[in-house]
């Protein structure tokens, strides 16, 4: 079984982080399937989701990292080709990825305590993301 | 349901990136599965999957930090080994990830008009890359 | 169909990583289900799974990527809200990811040759971890 839900977030610009482990856990238990995986997917290639202990202070050293690893005001080659100032969106966007792939059995998210499903916002500016919360199990 | 494609794709080595977005598109028409998700996997240590608005700008600053991060021409204990030169291949395939997951409803990748799917290549030398599309649905 | 299988294995703190593919091939065996995907997933934000050739070369050059991209003795604003030190696990479990997704058929991962699963530790202190083995598939 398959069920597609679709959310929309909206973010502040680079940095911003949002946590949707409740809304990925609440459509899990409203779709009627009791075990399976739920892959939490962003639309667009300048934002990521991830899992990590959602508190000030861990995303702050997270975007402390990107930033030495693809700084925002670095010339990119991207600028060149649309007059964008994204270029450091689309290289962290990459290489953290689009999606993440979770657990559940018994319509529980099978997550560590501390442990919850991000929303990385990479882009600029402020977008409307949406997410996808694909569910398949039985 | 399950489908499972290969699909081989010949690369000319590090920096090397194809957008495989149209060939799972086409295996997804093909499976006759109409809803879930497809899982694009690289077999083999020294290439990845991820998404990325596919132009050679943003590719080349995604090339630009992974020669940053893990240097092709830095002494790696992994060359002691074998004799090989790759060892920042298999840092770079690692911190990135064998596969991408990426959900379809209706027989559409749920992607964003600027986010394709780009097999990575890291290695030193030309390879002949499998990729398998794993589709699983209803 | 889905089966969900959970094991625990004991670690040594940041930098130890365990080879864990036999254990995920054999609970395919036991599984039946003949082909599908399997997501492997820690349960933990200071832990992740990819994919590497698991030999202590490749392992030593990627933990020596982690320590240059986020230092074990670096201050990280996590410090401060816990009193912990692992700032630098938070961030490099982030950035890899809690879970890896690989394809199988006919009851065989489809891995290559030197490609193994691999669970990385980041956090700095040895811990039990529980890695969720989650199969779907027909």
């Amino acid at each position: 079984m398959v069920a597609t839900h679709r959310h929309e977030i909206s973010t502040k610009g680079q940095g911003d982080a949002h946590d949707v482990t409740k809304i990925v856990a609440s459509t899990i238990a409203e779709a009627d399937i009791k075990s399976g995986i739920v892959t939490v997917f962003v639309v667009g290639s300048t934002a990521s989701l991830t899992t990590i202990e959602f508190e000030s202070g861990a995303l702050h050293d997270l975007n402390a990292v990107f930033e030495s690893l693809a700084p925002r005001n670095r010339e990119y080659r991207h600028h060149l080709r649309w007059g964008d100032d994204n270029g450091s969106s689309h290289v962290r966007a990459a290489l953290v990825g689009p999606s993440v792939t979770i657990p559940f059995k018994d319509g529980e998210l099978l997550l560590g305590q501390w442990q919850q499903i991000a929303l990385l916002e990479f882009d600029t500016r402020p977008r409307h993301r949406e997410i996808v919360i694909q569910i398949i199990g039985e």
